[in-house]
């Protein structure tokens, strides 16, 4: 597989904005991984972002991506 | 991504209160970040607020969220 | 959005079966939240209560906010 | 809501086993405060029983529900 | 019930690989536990193991109970 | 079952991009664990690979192996 899936190799942000972007970007970069197809991955992407299930569940990955990132960072508490 | 994602830039609240209304937001924003066409959208809200199967999932998703949220405040105990 | 999420506007309580009791609020709430229409949501409390697929994931969505809950009581141990 | 969520009121159980049970009656409780109807449950039972995808997520309930026992008693490691 | 539930009553493995097996074991019993007839369950294994989206949610079952198992094993990291 | 599970038998990896490659591994372990038959699992990746929902619910189950690598590895802060 030579698609990076860690963008930056590296889980820490300097903020949760930061933090989110990395999330979504982790969670398309496993579908880029599993559909490496151009075409065929901007024909699903028509697809779900249209669909109100799938926009929930894209949420939701992202949403589950993110509270590792969150927690690598100790919530950017410090 | 012009979008932002985190509002405030910060996952520190002042009551749980604050964090749920925060976990509502950052669910949202994901969805706006992926589908960000306003009169779409709102079609689809249509859809996902009068389906039982969508509405439980949205609280799924926000349920997630806040689990970060809540942990990064170390639950509003002190 | 004037729906309170939290009530009492904090995730401690006295003992896990409360703890429960406030999962299922919470869980619930967020429902309000986003379908705030009464009639709307009774009609589709009928649907997902006699449904097999949606009560599973009602159980679902209520197990993660009381793992939130729990986590912030110390799970009830002290 | 009179059913009882949390029998004994605590997540402190002696072993894993005793542990994995009550989570499946924690999530069985969750189903019995949505659909309080016997006949109705046992008819939704028969159904999700028969489901390949409703046992999975059976699976994924308890899993879930097991996973916060399991914290609570610091994995009876001690 | 008397289908034993965690096997060895222990979530403590000697290595990740037994961690892994035994985290498949335990999402299988809770089905066993949920549907205890052996021809039901082969029946419906048979519709599982052939469809797309029932293997997925499959994989998500188990890591959700190595996640558990992991941590109760401080991840084999001492 | 005479499948390796986990790669290396180990969480411990050098970087998060490798954190990431064993997420990928192990998610799919468990679905050919689950549905041995090489060509069989060839006929449903051409299904997943092609369809928004599967796709999406693949890096589900990614995320959630990748956070208990992301633990094990203190989230490579060290």
């Amino acid at each position: 597989m030579d698609i990076t899936l860690v963008p930056g190799n590296s889980l820490i942000t300097a903020t949760p904005e930061d933090g989110r972007h990395l999330a979504i970007k982790m969670a398309r970069l496993v579908v880029k991984a599993t559909q490496p197809d151009d075409d065929t991955r901007a024909k699903l992407r028509a697809i779900y972002a249209n669909d109100a299930s799938d926009l929930i569940q894209v949420g939701h990955v992202v949403a589950l991506e993110f509270a590792t990132i969150a927690a690598a960072n100790n919530y950017w508490r410090d």
